[in-house]
């Protein structure tokens, strides 16, 4: 049993830990934090944890006397507190993009602020960096877009198949966090679709740092969004170097996927004739991949697709957890999917 | 440890049912029934439940040597085997509305056909009928429509508070089924309300029949179609029959259903000032009631939300099982609702 | 041909206004003012009229050297720049609610603000007022749940039928306006039933002025917010003090409802079986009103369906321009809704 | 003014040929078929057109004495009845697929049967084969995604930029028509994205043959299912064959843009900056494009919206009978979108 704090716990990704971890037999929750909502009862912000007596406090990281915390602070804020919790002696799962990229010049770049606190963090993506995170102290949770982008073409890029990756990703509106604004407005994005940032979303540099760490790939990232609360699916477009037929094309795409994760208890490739859907991932922490069909001009499309608050933000923090602590890797986020 | 059998398990109730009885400890699914998909993965008709080897067998009856069978088969279905499986010795928890009058004549009239089969059944909403649950071979699983509006008014009707009941509930589409229609085509109930059966949805008579056991209170009922996957959402306006004024009469109710539900883990009277609403219980056992003001027409309004796939269906299921079989009440159901 | 103005040119009403006048042949747009948009061409707030030349002015209310002004401003605001625009000669339809209430005291207290420039108006609803909109300088146009309310009602009072009525409204969230807030925030709302101000919303008092004028009635209020872009559903449920049996009585209810409404073109009583739905009207300027169902409680059951941004606000305003000015009634607002 | 008549009325596009035809003052509608609605009121199946009288009538071809008529008609059942129509010497405008492919092999390959009645049509988007339309007595109107698609890239292939296009549609379930099926069930596709026929789309030929006119680009096509009631969101893909630097490339490609399509009323070139979304042309017979981005790897991205019933179907149709008859093109259908 270890003790285990949230850091910014009135958000979407604090909601989820703290509905995720009630299942969960190793921990305990200590502390969640939140400056808003100081001494209010979770379930003044969180109206479906009725129940519980766990009440937000308004806690400086020094005095979070925790075995590991989680920080689901925005990106800028991470890099203030993680340094003094890391120095308590504790673990820390950082959900924002603060400690996801090797190079601080390019996280200076796309996040637009020097970074006060470098650290050597692992790249919480357990389907690469298992070994890595097990011995880490920090982990940086990946981002929502790039957790379903990677999964989908990580197989192509560590057998060079392909040379340009277009990564068309349709997500739903709970990703942009808890804080009304007129994109997230109702009237605004119901039965509509919203194509944005089309060649500037942060996301992209952080796909492209993973995938071109096995081949020179080069990834083209563009976000929409759609009138879904959970999930993201991801489209990938991409032209095979070298191709001989559709069928057989396909026939050795499915294989190096299947082989790729035939030890992933979280990423299911899915059979021939089906293809991924956010319903069938909603509220859970599995990743669905399919597609795989390659079409007369060469082109290969793969479909993923995951719950952006599970598998793309909390479900990952708690895996992260589970390994870094040594407990059995899908507790707590072995739920299926809700569906209908 | 039980062997469970699931008869019609290819719907949303037997969807359900899977996905909660795999957190059971004590429970072993044995057979899932389906006609339609006779020797198919459920994963085929069920893509959220992937890495599962669980098939859909097209048995009959007689076959299922389980412990205990969920019948989640269409009115009038059930009553052809129901029978059968009683006399093998197992209990039987029914989801249709076969068993759930007491009056024959009130099924024949509502359902529009000749019951084939009566049997002495417990109707199972364990917060009335929980000791009696406790001894039943038959289980007659409530309503969806019913189990929200019970539970809204069981203490105006205990109280005799009131003399007519005007439940006003807006469903969630899931409620209809997996089966397409027009009425359920996406074009057709997207960004639309549609009421229906305004006043011969045979729902009604459910309702009447429980609350109506405890007083002579009669019930008004009409359902609303709303767009929404998941939820039911009843409206109760009544009239008091004294009424001081708003505030005392409200403190007055309050207390009542406090009373009445301290002791139900999954009934919820939430705070003063809370009101339930659907994503609070989605995917969740629980019920929340709210509300209890009183206008100054001495109009009383109380609020109640479930999943009506849940604590409406499968859940309840569940819940009856727990208590049939001994099991800790909460056991596979007791998880938080998913919101957003 | 006339020249009009639009005060409050960037929300709901505004945009509606717009897109309905294009069709006016008697019109001309001369000003659309907005403090916050000044100088901005109008197809940067409201993307959907693209090729028009208008551009946002922060006008004040003597520039306005119209013949009519449509006021779509804040409750509050109005009553601020309404003397003014009267003052010129102006005509003026406001579409708050600050010039509603035939008791100044009833608006203080539910507005809770002193007006401080009450005006002899006219509450511009045509089915009632007609004449007196036609010789009238300021219009007060009702508000969106008041308008499917009154219409759904207006007999029933008038015929002395029932002593209360429930009104149990449904409305899209449109309604709440262009301004982000947590309630009308996507994650909250999508997929989601939210009753709120169960007692106390202010349009339970303007119901009540207007279904009070013919008789004692008294009218209790609630609305719930659905996931709905645009429209009102309105259930009215209400006991008859003489009742005889069912189907007599409903079709004594349904002739005394063609008879009301039988030369208004924007009420249509749908034929006995119809039930209205919000996207039978979506986008238009007419109101659905069927039901009429008796249960053996003697429960009436009535429905109301309208667009809230038009036969609720911008195309009622637009049908009380035309009454004020001598114009045919349908102009620029006769078109059939958009279904699907 | 001609009379028209509509073969097929009771569908999403007949339904919209008469809501937009309502305001047309150059035709009048003879007759609407339908063989399943025989002698109803076309209230009956269209319940937003309230107060007409025209009724559907099971007529055949030779009975329609109309000059001009639109087959809305499902694929395969044209081909039956369009050689009588045209022999009677009415126009015709096709809105099945029959009639759209210069190589009959390309149809009879992708729609998988015989065409009986290959006939010398114009492909129906006026922007590109106007003066054609004048002259033709068969126009075949396009298909939906081609529609979108065809407009957001023909710049590209008529200027030779690009060697293959990858085109994400999204587009919203309306297209599938008014049948239900498992696909288009309200519980299944909301909150969804359902990607589909990922390389096997009928549309995939049809889009290629438009743009393969001009150069030998070659076309790979995908589409998605949103859950959205009206509009098709194009996302087109395509790394240029040359390129200089995104802010030149994007300059120019812009600039392309503006010019092909200067004279075209019904196409929008939007402002840099703004990127079309499906709530600004809903209801619509606009199409909305923009984006032009250029990222680092040379990769263009260009975003169209259009209404899949009106520019996408019915509006078109219209577009194409006001360049057949000599009526102003814009006529009946010049409204602005539908936002909110």
């Amino acid at each position: 049993m270890i003790e285990i704090s949230i850091v910014g716990g009135s958000g979407y990704a604090g909601g989820e830990l703290i509905r995720l971890l009630q299942k969960h037999p190793n921990i305990e929750i200590k502390n969640i934090t939140s400056r808003q909502y100081d001494k209010t009862l979770i379930n003044k912000v969180h109206p479906h944890i009725q129940g519980s007596d766990l009440i937000f406090e308004d806690l400086s990281p020094n005095k979070l006397d925790s075995d590991l915390v989680f920080t689901a602070t925005p990106h800028g804020a991470s890099m203030n507190i993680v340094p003094e919790i890391l120095g308590s002696g504790a673990k820390v799962i950082d959900l924002s993009g603060d400690y996801r990229f090797r190079d601080i010049n390019t996280y200076e770049k796309w996040y637009g602020m020097t970074h006060t606190s470098p650290f050597d963090s692992v790249y919480g993506l357990p389907e690469i960096y298992r070994e890595e995170i097990k011995k880490s102290q920090l982990v940086a949770n990946p981002g929502c877009f790039p957790t379903g982008a990677i999964l989908a073409n990580l197989p192509l890029s560590k057998e060079k198949l392909v040379e340009n990756i277009v990564v068309d990703s349709k997500t739903g509106v709970s990703g942009g966090g808890v804080n009304p604004s007129p994109i997230f407005h109702y009237s605004n994005c119901a039965d509509n679709v919203v194509p944005y940032k089309l060649i500037s979303h942060r996301h992209g540099p952080e796909i492209q740092q993973e995938l071109g760490a096995f081949s020179d790939v080069k990834v083209s990232f563009t976000p929409h969004l759609v009138p879904v609360i959970r999930g993201i699916l991801t489209t990938s477009h991409s032209f095979l170097k070298e191709y001989d037929n559709p069928e057989d094309d396909k026939e050795n795409i499915r294989k190096i996927y299947e082989n790729q994760y035939k030890d992933e208890f979280f990423v299911k490739i899915l059979d021939d004739g089906e293809i991924p859907t956010l319903n069938s991932v909603r509220g859970s922490n599995f990743a669905h991949i399919g597609g795989f069909e390659v079409d007369e001009n060469g082109r290969l499309i793969v479909i993923s697709a995951i719950d952006n608050l599970v598998k793309g933000a909390s479900g990952q923090a708690i895996h992260n957890m589970n390994i870094m602590c040594g407990f059995k890797e899908e507790t707590a986020i072995d739920g299926y999917g809700m569906k209908p």
